[in-house]
């Protein structure tokens, strides 16, 4: 396999550049006023595509923004990857926390990455991640070691729920058939501790909206005598956790399947140094569900938290107003065996039978997304164990990630197809923060070790 | 009295054409950004005060926003009236909350004023009833009515705590001396039903911030093993109040002056129509401290009310994010008794004893103001009482009022004055709110009052 550093090194600063041009596009889906940068990007992925070597490339529109389809069938007989990834990125805000524009790449040394990275918003999640799998692959067809065929499916909307792409997915079986989903939009440990996510949460994502008065009012001539929101807001809100910090809605926990003493205990092998990670953060003190380690609250159990909270007067100064309205975006981490619309359901349910008859409250429901979990004994596994330990050498360590990409549960219920997730991040990478960034060396040895999967898969597969 | 009468009908068209030029300067002190507007209304109220005929003006410099002082001496052994008003306004957002521009007046009909009213961010508070008192000067100089010698004082910080009018007070006692002091910056019950504001609500406002870890990070990764800071806030928050609504903060009612059976049972008097006040500001139901009736807990109770709160994510769509930071504005309304240096320090030390150690807690004092209890049975409030029944028809009645002016108590304190507050504003007037307006009824009934004061007060002090 001498020919993948070769071809990477001659190829280095290409790959970069082109990565950096793709990170220029500010291609938000959660924003509408980026539209035109999303289609963008879509029409560049699809260019590059068709560049490396596909047969055929398409941009499959949707309602909402197109999946770009792609694919290189080299023998029909042979076992197929299906890549997916996502070429839209998180809003950049609070813009004024980045030390670079976030739609302006600059490599920069940081402490984990002295050979340099890439800051800028998506340069992880996932254009980064999913660029990689470009290359490799155009790697594999100039080398002449594409070992089997391979599909892309690159969609614009997994920042915001993934909408289109569930009907896409329901639509079109066929074109999809493939023996495992390749995805690279997860993390491992560390840079000298590869690993391979084997588990994700789910998501339940709600927006509430409290109304007390119908306009604000003098805080002097009203306060203590009408519902304030805001007050009222932070008392609902914090009665959703108990003192152990335990969700206090009922039914949330009913579906959460346990992990076994066994199972506790093996996770609990995993390096993970507490003061690294207190230290990391500067947490004064690490806080969390009473009963559970910082690895089994991040990964095993699931969580409540506000992501966003708005009303009244937030400017320079004083305002002694009562606003009319307060606002919270609240979202749930979900684990297995808990179903995001029931948990959606209970919520709004709960929510709504704790206000006080002095507001009114309505609740929007976000997207949601099922948690999942690999299995550990299977090809898919094996070759990406095999390709990370090939390039890193040493073992991959199979563990439970904390985030959701909810549509891999989709792809096993639609696809009846299992996710292999061989992610390259670094928690620290800042992926969805001011400063995401993304590091050369975890880039290349990304794009190292995907042609090493399709080599390793497509071995196990064809001798099976 | 019909010279006041024929002088205002003679002059209306032009007394609101002042004002309106007055209120499109939008002299917001709470924002730097408006500075060169709120020195302009500075000067314009100086030179209005020349032209109506006082002996000079000029604008006093302080570390802040100046004091506009000026003066009409017409002989020393008379009586002297100090007005008190300030040129300065409230912040305009929530923008997009206003019908017309806030600082582009117009005038439109209410259900409460269908002579019609003006539409604008200070056209009650304070710009429309400050100026009241310049033109109901022009009026007495011109139809040779002033009774007694009259000084002007209009601060430019009065939405901002007052902090320079403090030291000027201080260093200016021989300047500001006079027999009492008038201010219109209160409201009256209705227009048919004319009041005396006897007493005012104290205030301590403070800005609090709490760190959880030191970047925004994504909550799928780390939720559920980090404090999030704003489930911390709702959390610190909600603990500040009881089931009863009642204060938690200990010492927060150990200097309130509760009043006597007798006292509340007078207060209960007082025209109010509960029926009426939530279907002005459609509540569902109305809300506060157990115990207490409505008019009670917006003038004889303490308060806590949240002004403003943020944090983390607040564009569209879902953002999976535990923000570094969540941010409260917190103020306290006091009763007489209370002290705000006191409560804002118990305030400090019970919410940063109630922090979890996970997070770290910053909190900034913003201005504060003693409660003021005025009167009923002295000279200042017989001529008010006189002077509002010969323009109303009816005797005022007595009210305590839950706003604040701060600077009230100082006056007493330094100056050694009592302050009449003589308001013509109206509750549903929104101040402090979008849509702010003032109505015409109230303005032409304010110029006219005033001069009726002027000679009462006289009246009654040359022959006691």
């Amino acid at each position: 396999m001498n020919d993948i550093n070769t071809y990477i090194k001659q190829n280095k600063n290409r790959f970069l550049e082109e990565l950096i041009d793709l990170l220029k596009i500010p291609s938000i889906s959660a924003d509408p006023k980026y539209k035109s940068d999303v289609l963008e990007a879509a029409e560049i992925i699809k260019k590059r595509l068709e560049e490396a070597g596909v047969d055929h490339a398409e941009i499959c529109e949707t309602e909402g923004y197109p999946i770009v389809f792609a694919e290189k069938i080299i023998d029909r007989s042979l076992p197929t990857v299906l890549v997916y990834g996502h070429y839209d990125v998180q809003p950049a805000d609070p813009i004024d926390l980045w030390s670079s524009g976030p739609f302006e790449p600059v490599i920069k040394k940081t402490d984990l990455h002295p050979e340099g990275a890439i800051f800028a918003r998506g340069a992880c999640d996932d254009k980064g991640q999913m660029y990689m799998h470009i290359k490799a692959f155009e790697l594999m067809m100039n080398t002449k070691t594409l070992p089997c065929n391979v599909k892309f499916m690159i969609e614009g909307e997994e920042e915001v729920g993934s909408d289109s792409l569930e009907g896409f997915v329901q639509e079109n079986h066929k074109k999809l058939a493939a023996d495992v989903i390749l995805i690279s939009d997860t993390g491992m440990i560390a840079n000298d501790i590869p690993s391979v996510t084997t588990g994700l949460r789910g998501l339940s994502y709600v927006e509430v909206e409290i109304t007390g008065p119908n306009r604000d009012l003098h805080s002097g001539l009203y306060g203590g005598a009408v519902a304030n929101p805001i007050n009222i807001l932070t008392q609902m809100i914090a009665s959703l956790q108990d003192e152990q910090n335990k969700v206090t809605i009922p039914g949330f926990y009913d579906d959460v399947k346990e992990l076994s003493e066994e199972e506790r205990t093996e996770m609990a092998q995993a390096p993970f140094d507490l003061n690294a990670y207190k230290n990391a953060l500067n947490l004064s003190d690490i806080h969390g569900e009473k009963g559970y380690s910082t690895m089994e609250r991040n990964s095993i159990r699931p969580t409540l938290d506000v992501n966003g909270i708005w009303g009244g007067y937030t400017g320079e100064g004083a305002k002694t107003v009562i606003p009319s309205k307060a606002f919270a975006k609240i979202s749930m981490r979900l684990v297995p065996g808990q179903d995001p619309d029931k948990i959606t359901k209970l919520f709004i349910e709960h929510f709504k039978s704790i206000a006080p008859s002095s507001v009114k409250v309505e609740i929007t429901p976000h997207h949601g997304g099922m948690p999942y979990v690999a299995p550990t004994n299977d090809t898919g596994f094996k070759a990406a164990s095999m390709a990370m330990e090939e390039t890193f050498g040493k073992k991959p360590v199979p563990v439970r990630s904390g985030g959701s990409i909810p549509i891999v549960a989709l792809f096993e219920q639609e696809l009846k197809i299992k996710s292999i997730l061989l992610g390259f991040g670094l928690d620290s990478d800042a992926i969805h923060s001011p400063n995401e960034h993304f590091g050369l060396f975890n880039y290349f040895k990304g794009i190292e070790t995907i042609p090493r999967f399709f080599k390793h898969f497509t071995d196990l597969k064809t001798k099976s």
